[in-house]
Order: C-alpha cells, then structure tokens, then sequence
C-alpha cells in the first residue's frame, strides 16, 4: 500500500479580462488531501472533513476526476481518498477545482507519472462539469500547473503556461455569500458588443506581454473587465467599495475571482498586499457581513506533496 | 535646406485574431518619400508619382499627419513632401499609413527626433481619420515601430511592441479589386456572441505567447478569426481558395489584411513562403482577375531611412 498527502490550492479564474480562459494559483490557501492505493478497485471516499460532500464516487467532484483517470489507467488496484476542505464550496476561488485536481494529481503520482499535466487537466475537467455543470478548465489548469495559465481552447484542451512576474501577490476576499457558477453564468449576456470585445482581447493580449516582460505598469493596466464585470459584480456586495480601497491603497487591479463572491487583488510586493488587505478588511468589517480574507503569493508550483 | 529620402512600408493589420489591434511591418514593399526643409512654413506637397492623390495638404493623408505635427512642434520653417506611391490605395496593406506614418517620421527625424514613437503613431492617426474617417492606429503603429504590434488602447495611445519570431515570413496577394475600409467596415456586425469572443482572445493571448516563446505552432494554431473573417471573405473572390493553397503548402496561417482584399499568409522560413507564393499565384491565375503577389521578411524596423 502507497499513501500521500498533497497541498491542492484555491486557484482565481478570469482574472478581469481573460473570462474563460486566464487563471492563476494562490498558495495561502487550498485543500488537503490523503490518496492511498488499495487492492479493492475502483475509488472510495472514505473521509471528509471540513464540509458536506457526498461519499459516493460518481457524485462527488474528487470522485469523478479519479474515475475518469483509472477507467483511462484500468489499475488492477484501487484508490482510497480523504479530503480535508479547507475551500468553501461556492466561493469563487476553485473549490471544485481543488478536489477535482487533487484526486488526479495524486493518483498519477502514485501510478509512476504515467500522465502529463494536460492529460490530468482533461481528467480534473470531468469534476468540473458535475459540479458547474459546465467542461471548463481556467480553475483545474492552474491548480495543475501552477502559476498563470491561458486555457487555449478546451476541445482539444490546450493549456498554456504563462510567466509569473517575480513578488506578485494576491489579496482574496470572501465575503460569506453564495453565489453558484451556474447562476453567475446565467446572468451573463449571450451576445455582447463588438466594441467592448475589442477592448477586451487587446487587454487579453497586454496581460500577455505584461506578465513576459515583468511590466508591472501594464499588468496594472490590463487588469479590466469591460463584458462580465458590469454584470456580475451586481451579485457581489461592496463589489465597487472593495476595488476602490485597493486600488487606493496600490494594488495593480482588482476583479471578481471566478464567478464570485470572492474578490482578487493582485498587489506588487508582500508589503502592498498586506496594506491592501488590512484597508479591505477594515472597509468590509462596516458591512456586516461574514467574510474571510487571504493574503497569497502566486503559486508557481500548483498542487504539491507534503 | 535639409533632406532626407525614407522607404515607408506596407504593413498588415488585424492579423486574423487580433482585429483593431495587432499589426505587422512588409519589408517587400512600401513607399518611397523625400521630404526637405524649406524656407517657407507650412507642408507642400511638391511630388506624388504612381497614384492620383491630393495636392492640398489638408486633404493629402501625408498631408495631415504631417500639418498635425507641425502645428505641434511649430517650427519657423516648413517643409516639402515628396511621394513615389508604390502601395496601391485600398489595397488592404496600410497604403495611407505609409504615407501618414513616412511624412511624421521623416520631419521627426529633420527636427531631431524630439517626438517618440507612440508620439509620431498618434500624429500619423490623424492621416488614418482623412483616409478612413476612423481612427485607429493598427496600420501605423507596426510602420512606425517595425514588428508585430499591439495597440491596447487609441485613447490614450498605448502601442505595445511584441517580439518577432525569426525566419518570419509573409505572403501578400492582392486581388486587384478595391474594397473601402469604410465598406469594410459597415458589413460587420455590431453584436458578436460571447462563445466567439471568447475564443477569439483566448487566441489573441495565444498569439502573444507564441511570438514570446518562439512557438510556430502555437502561432499557426492562434492565426484563426471567428468573428471578422466570416464576413469580410465574402468580399473577397476566392479567398477559400488562396487559404486551403497557402495551408495545404505548409503555411502557419492565412488570412485577411486589413479590411481586405490582400490576403496574408505567415510562414516559417524563406522557402516555406516562396514555395506558398508560387501555389497561389499558380491558383489565382486560373480565376481571371489581376493580382499581385509579394513575399517578404517580417520588417523589424520599420521606416527607414535610405
């Protein structure tokens, strides 16, 4: 019997401008996981913790990902899996993502590597869709690969990792509300200007160049979201109140994470970040509402064993 | 009296995925353009060889650039404009972009260089509204700054110059026919879906990254446009045709310049393109109708002086 234990990081999709395909790893925050072989095959969840998940395979996010995976390897073994949730299911930072990238990332790890980190991003998708009900990969792909990913295109899934500027740090906050993928998708337009789309494949294309050119400057200029934003940041409260501190206090942009309700700021050194998270903090405790805040360097490394 | 002659070059915009935004420098043909000092003030367009264009300088596009930066930098001589048109207007390759651009870099040059490149794009966005009666800068911006190009925003300018991938190739082919930007222009719808923007700036930062990294495949995999080229290649006699040639034949992509007719095609290395040249032209003369065809270097440099 083989055993680890890995470190499975939230992760923020969208990232402004790059809706559907852009997305980065945190580190300050993420799941763990035990994953250990067992002579009974197939995939058994036999602890959880930190949250209600359904045991059985087939209905739960870490489940599905390792079956499409051992049905794909046909082990002549099984897998055992604990998960110990630390991301809250419906926060917008990869919660799904989390177990359904874990589960696959370990049991390759247990297999000898046999798959590559796209293959096991096409595995971690087939969570993704039990739990958004939609095939998507900008929270699997940089929980997978680590960093900044650019999902190319999902069919067939082509994932590219970008550059990560050295000391950019990200500032998460929570606010305790739930909004469901499926919803904040439902609220989105399904055609949109040509105009707008314009300015937002030109800031696409800068965040691009920024982030190979450490351009901190144009980073911070490319971090805007003129199609989803308007729309969603509606299901968000405080949304505006939340940018403004930020970007008051120095951070280079600030954005729905994912589909929401967390909010993301990326900050250029440890120290702006932790202004700018005292000062959201601070702006957020006036609201009354429950809300969690992270402070996180960009995880170059994704998912880890530790 | 001071003079200078410079070569002023065609210039491909849109660049499949990247329309109203990305653009690239032809080194195979541009204009040619003498411009001297003069005693008297103003601008004089003294010459214009191989097209009927305007002598007035108000309503020459050469003309306006250049009144734009005089009326800027107000010096207490003027200057005489020379113009040797090898680009046919309306050809699709930035035929009056060379010429706004030429004019302001040459008097940029004779007043010693106190204006910088974004600042010349912007001066030579003037020429651009007389020509198209819009202002945009994806044509200019490549001919002042050589390369590929991304222009993130008009206002206020913002022109991102991006690596150039060796061994680079284009292939022009220029149906004789003419198309108005403005025409061009109209035909476009002014809601697109979301689905297709999405996967157009999921190929916009596709593009960026593979110019960065040197990655031809991933270049040829982003050389595609769901959005503009479904409408425009209507326009275009046998565009299909010249597309499946130039891909059959190993081309990376292919595609509409501009607002048309010319058609583009990028391909690695001299004889890669040559060997694509030849099929299309083999091709297109089946179809009875005029063209011309040109391979050429990506031009890093832009405008030159000679």
């Amino acid at each position: 019997m083989k055993a680890l234990k890995i470190f499975s990081p939230a992760t923020v999709a969208n990232v402004s401008c790059g809706f559907d395909v852009l997305g980065f790893c945190l580190d300050a925050i993420g799941d763990e996981m035990v994953i250990r072989t067992t002579e009974k095959k197939g995939i058994h969840l036999t602890k959880i913790e930190g949250c209600e998940l359904p045991f059985e395979a087939d209905k739960n996010v870490a489940g599905v990902s390792a079956l499409a995976l051992i049905e794909d390897a046909d082990p002549d073994f099984g897998f055992e899996i604990e998960i110990y949730k630390k991301i809250k299911p419906g926060s917008g930072i990869g919660s799904s993502s989390a177990s359904a990238a874990g589960s696959v990332f370990a049991i390759n790890e247990l297999l000898g590597k046999p798959y590559s980190k796209t293959e096991l991003t096409r595995f971690a998708m087939k969570g993704e869709v039990l739990a958004s009900q939609s095939e998507h990969a900008d929270n699997v792909a940089p929980a997978i690969f680590g960093g900044f990913t650019l999902v190319k295109s999902v069919n067939p899934l082509e994932v590219l990792q970008l550059p990560t500027p050295k000391d950019l740090y990200a500032v998460i906050i929570h606010p305790q509300i739930e909004i469901k993928t499926a919803e904040a998708r439902a609220i989105l337009p399904k055609d949109i200007r040509l105009k707008d789309a314009i300015t937002q494949w030109s800031n696409v294309g800068s965040l691009v160049h920024a982030l190979h050119t450490n351009n901190y400057n144009l980073l911070s200029k490319s971090l805007t979201d003129v199609i989803v934003e308007p729309h969603r940041s509606k299901l968000i409260p405080h949304f505006e109140k939340v940018r403004e501190t930020a970007l008051l206090h120095g951070a280079l942009g600030c954005g729905i994470s994912g589909s929401g309700p967390s909010i993301f700021s990326l900050c250029h050194g440890k120290e702006v970040a932790q202004q700018v998270a005292m000062q959201i903090k601070y702006v957020y405790s006036t609201t009354g509402i429950p809300f969690e805040i992270y402070t996180s360097e960009i995880n170059t490394k994704g998912i880890k064993i530790i």
